[in-house]
Order: C-alpha cells, then sequence, then structure tokens
C-alpha cells in the first residue's frame, strides 16, 4: 500500500508516498475483501494532499493514499455479495486489497462495458464529463464549447458529447498528438496551449464567435486565454484546476476577468461530479449507448503494477499521458480492455 | 451640455470633460423636447468611456455625455404626449434639454414615487438590486448576504431586500459614518474596509457561516476578502466593478480564486440590469409598496446644477457620496424629495 509520506511542497514528487507491505485482513460482518484490477489516478487526488482546505477530508501524512478502482471480491461476509463479484468504488486507496463497506461500492457489470471503463467513460471521468456539460454547460445547438485538457479522461467526452449536442468542440491540449486524436474524436478544431505564441488570440482565432461554453479542467494559462474570448451569456465550468498542481500551496495570481463577466454576463460555475448523484444512472446508460453504437470512442493510458501509482499520477501531472492514465494490477490478466 | 473630452487615463479628472453651449433645437415628427429635472451620476458610466470594448457603444470623444435623468416634456409633436409630462430615460445625456423619441423613454407617475426615485429606489439603482438579488441571488430564509458598496443607490436597496428575504445582511462601505446608516436601514453588521487590518479575517467574523450571497458592485479587495469566505453553494453577483475605476486601462492582477469557486461549487454570474426588462414593472411596484409601508428607506446626496455632472460623477467614483448621488437642476424646484 502507499502511504502518504509528506505534503507535497508545489509539484508532487514521488517521494511524497511510500510503499509499505501490510498482511491481508478479513472483513468484518456485512464487509467484503476486494483485490485491486485497475486503480485510478486523477487530478482531484491534488487537491487532497495539501494542508488547504479543499471540498473533501485531505489525506492525513501516514494515511493510506486515497483513489478509486475496480476490483474483485475475494472473500465477503455480506448476504448480497460473492466472491468474484466485480466492484467499482471511488474509496479502494492505492493498495492491492481494501475491506469495503459495500453501501459505498458500485456493481460492474460488464455488459454494460469493460471492467476499466468503469473508471473512464462509463465512471466518474465519463460522468463528470455528461453532468457538466449538461447540467451546468447546457449546450444548445451551434454553441461553441472550448473544452482545455480536451484529450484528458473527461475532456475526450465532453468534446465528443459537444458534437452529440449539435455544438462545435474546441480542443486546447499540449501536443499535436493529443489534437490530433482530439480531431479523430470528432472536435473541430484544435489549438496547441504550448507551443501557441499567443494563446488569446489563437483562441479567437479558433472561435471567432466567441465561446458560448469553457470546460474548464486546467486553470492557468489556459483559462486567462479562454476568458478573454467569452461570447454573451458564457456558460464556465471550472471542473478541473490541474495547472495549478504545483501551486496548491500559494495564492494563485494574475490577470483576473470581472469585467469580462459582467460585460458578457457569464456564469462561472464551480463543479462536483458527486453533486449530481441523481443524474449518474442516466448518464452511465447514455454513455455506454454511445459508446455500444460506435458514436463514442475513448482512449487508456495503461501503467502496469501497483508499484506504478505515484508514477502515473506524476505523469499525470505533468501533462504526459495519453487519454485516461489508469494502472492495472497482475489480478486483471485476460479481462476485456 | 457636457462633451466627452478626452479618455481618462486611470482615474478620471474634471478635464476629461468640457462644458459646451448650445442652442436648444425642436423636435422633430413624433419627438419630444424635454427639460432635465434630475440627472443620475452611477458607476456603468466608467465603463461607457474606456477604448476597452464594454457591454454598450462607449462614448465618442466629443459626443454628449452618456447618462439618464427624469425630465419635464416642454414641447411634444407626438400624440401621446403633452407639455408639462414627466419622463424618466436612461438616454438624457448630461445636458439641460434633451430631443427624445418617445419610445425610449418612461412616463414618470408621481403618485409611485416622488419624481426623484425614478431615477433611485423605484428605478434603475433600485431595479437593479431586485433583480440581481432575486433573479440570480435567489435568497433563501437565513442566507447570509454580503453587500459591497452597501449604502450607495444599488446597495441601500440591496440590503433591505435581502432583510425582506429573511436573511442575514452584512454592509462594507468604506466609513463609519455610512455604516452607521447601513445599520438604520437593518443591515445586522458591518464591515468598514477602509479601516479594517485584515479584511479577510473582518469578513469571516462577521460571517461566521460563510457567504451565501455575494452581491458585488466594486470587485478589487473587497471581492478578495469576501471570495475566500464564500459557503458551499455560493451566488456571487458581479454587478458592479466602482474599484477598477482607476484601472480601466490596465489588466486587473491579483489573486484569483478558481479554487474557492470549485471547491464551494460557488456560481459567479455577471449581471447586467437590462437583460430583466420583464421584471421592471414588478420590481418597481414591489419597491414602491415597501417604501410607501415604511419598509424601505433611501438616502439620496443632491448637488445643484448642471455644471456639478463631472464632479458629481467624481464624487462618486472616490466613494465620497452618502447615497444615491444626483445632480437636480433649477427645473426642480418645487417638486417633492
Amino acid at each position: 500500500m502507499w502511504v502518504l509520506a509528506s505534503y507535497p511542497d508545489g509539484m508532487p514528487v514521488e517521494s511524497n508516498w511510500r510503499l509499505e507491505q501490510s498482511e491481508i485482513e478479513s472483513p468484518g460482518d456485512r464487509q467484503i475483501l476486494a483485490r485491486a484490477l485497475y486503480l485510478s489516478v486523477d487530478p482531484y487526488m491534488r487537491g487532497r494532499i495539501s494542508a488547504k482546505r479543499g471540498y473533501a477530508k485531505g489525506v492525513e501524512i501516514g494515511d493510506v493514499m486515497i483513489g478509486g478502482g475496480v476490483a474483485e471480491v475475494v472473500e465477503s461476509r455480506h448476504p448480497k455479495w460473492n466472491a468474484g463479484d466485480l466492484i467499482e468504488t471511488f474509496g479502494f486507496g492505492w493498495q492491492e486489497y481494501s475491506i469495503l463497506d459495500p453501501e459505498t461500492v458500485t456493481r460492474v457489470d460488464p455488459n454494460i462495458g469493460p471492467p476499466h471503463a468503469w473508471l473512464s467513460y462509463i465512471g466518474m471521468p465519463g460522468i463528470t464529463a455528461w453532468c457538466a456539460l449538461n447540467n451546468i454547460g447546457k449546450p444548445v445547438e451551434g454553441d461553441t464549447v472550448l473544452i482545455s485538457a480536451a484529450s484528458g479522461a473527461v475532456g475526450q467526452v465532453a468534446g465528443q458529447l459537444a458534437k452529440v449536442a449539435g455544438c462545435r468542440a474546441v480542443a486546447v491540449a499540449s501536443t499535436d498528438t493529443k489534437l490530433d486524436w482530439c480531431r479523430n474524436l470528432g472536435y473541430d478544431i484544435g489549438v496547441n496551449y504550448r507551443s501557441a505564441s499567443d494563446l488569446t488570440k489563437e483562441i479567437a482565432k479558433a472561435c471567432p464567435d466567441g465561446i458560448d461554453i469553457f470546460f474548464d479542467n486546467t486553470a492557468g494559462p489556459i483559462h486567462d486565454a479562454a476568458m478573454q474570448n467569452l461570447a454573451l451569456g458564457a456558460r464556465v465550468i471550472i471542473c478541473g484546476t490541474i495547472s495549478l498542481a504545483d501551486k496548491f500551496e500559494a495564492p494563485d495570481i494574475g490577470e483576473r476577468f470581472l469585467r469580462q463577466i459582467l460585460v458578457n454576463r457569464a456564469q462561472v460555475s464551480g463543479f462536483l461530479v458527486f453533486d449530481h448523484l441523481s443524474h449518474y444512472d442516466t448518464a452511465r446508460r447514455e454513455l455506454a449507448d454511445l459508446a455500444n453504437n460506435g458514436k463514442l470512442q475513448f482512449k487508456t493510458d495503461f501503467m502496469d503494477g501497483i508499484e506504478s501509482m505515484p508514477a502515473a499520477f506524476l505523469k499525470l501531472l505533468h501533462s504526459e499521458n495519453m487519454g485516461k492514465q489508469l494502472v492495472r494490477t497482475e489480478f486483471a490478466k485476460g479481462l476485456r480492455e
């Protein structure tokens, strides 16, 4: 198991975690013991390893690092669960075995999608894209939708859902390879934020009528450039702030956009998927239908073995992943992917 | 008439305008000629004398300065209007006489409120407070509502409407005299932003459960301190940015609050009263009823004579006014105030 060894000072490094051995314990009454098949690394984790207040309790030094996973039940002391059942849970932790309270897990039905997909396009990132775009962005046919981290776990789905809704989808990503993939997914145009000499102007060129929906997964310089290109009545979804990964301990200083918000009567909304629980089933069903009908593609970046957890997370923070980043354990051998 | 002589560089000064004499012209077919009784100065005017893009066309050098007023018809070539009728219009200009198209004016009924009130609590500022608080803020009984520029034309009304809605109203203003007046109006507590040694902490003390609705008329340091005290699900209304009066030509640099917006799932909305035209009549009726029943108080700061227009506007920008700032012309003599 990976425990938190220290809070990062700026950008996290591998030594912020420590790999420890521990005995596999037995489940208590009405509990289950499960072993990880796939473990997820996600940008929100950066917020949980900061002494600053976030939307959820942070990880304490010495605690097992939090994280979601898809797992297989190996021992059950709960009448509704049997060894061999597959589960998805947000509360697995960076470890191979976890004792869980079944009230906190989702049953994985492999007919809806392959097990790992329950961590990606029919899991938290996909459902995030669906709920944020539909419930906050409220897309209207013809809207221009700009999506940052467009090839990431959330961005990939958001762009395709924007196209399904009849919008123009504009990708912002860090490399031309990622942007090529976005084009394959159906994005109309892409902006490489690393090679752009003037990002505000590049975005203006890609969005000549302004941005109606800005699906922001990054904050930082991409946010700044997008905010200067809002259309009247724009909706800005603050879904993630991964570009602040190295700034959680210091204030984020830069240009502010209150005049742009006022002038465009824009609406900037913080988004957290847990607020939208009542839409999970609808979202998952729609996403699975789209995928099964070939209308939703998704790329996953696998690393192997529990020992790669910190490396996989840092790959994500440094924008070096290509698609949803997962860690696959040896127990996942032979599963459909 | 006051014409714009130059765009301000930072904080406006009197020499940005020039007083010119001109002949009183005759109205054309279906037009009216009116003479000003009260002229309004309002913070939004700062945005109209900048070369930067705003929500409306700016004033060009040499144009009559824009502004609203209450006026009396002196000559009519429109069948529905007669000399002696009272009007309120957003498009009067900083001048004593104006030729108007009656389609752009509101008929002033002195039974609803005294003529000058059509520029204050039953006019644009009062209707702004009503629409912004109710349509964007959506107050719920028990909410904490923090209002910046609390003793100003919009803030006075917003605080009293918050109390009517069963909320806790917290005033932020520049002097203790203004805060005393806010207490008289029913505000529960006040924070003096000029004398506060740590404004963020002072606001935290005044809002121990966080801010549910932040009615922001100022932007700047008050905005910054409030944003660090948001409650979960907070609504932030960007209604005015008067503290940026000296910064319209340069970017507004400072701490940004995307993490606070995300963590609290806050909603930050730009507000412009013109988007809420369909609520004007309801708002005016409710405000007049409250005032006639002694449940809405309002302070007006009068200056006299057309020659005081720039001085009145600058008084406002420097936060030296006490209540709604108006300029009264000699033609207003004898009117109920």
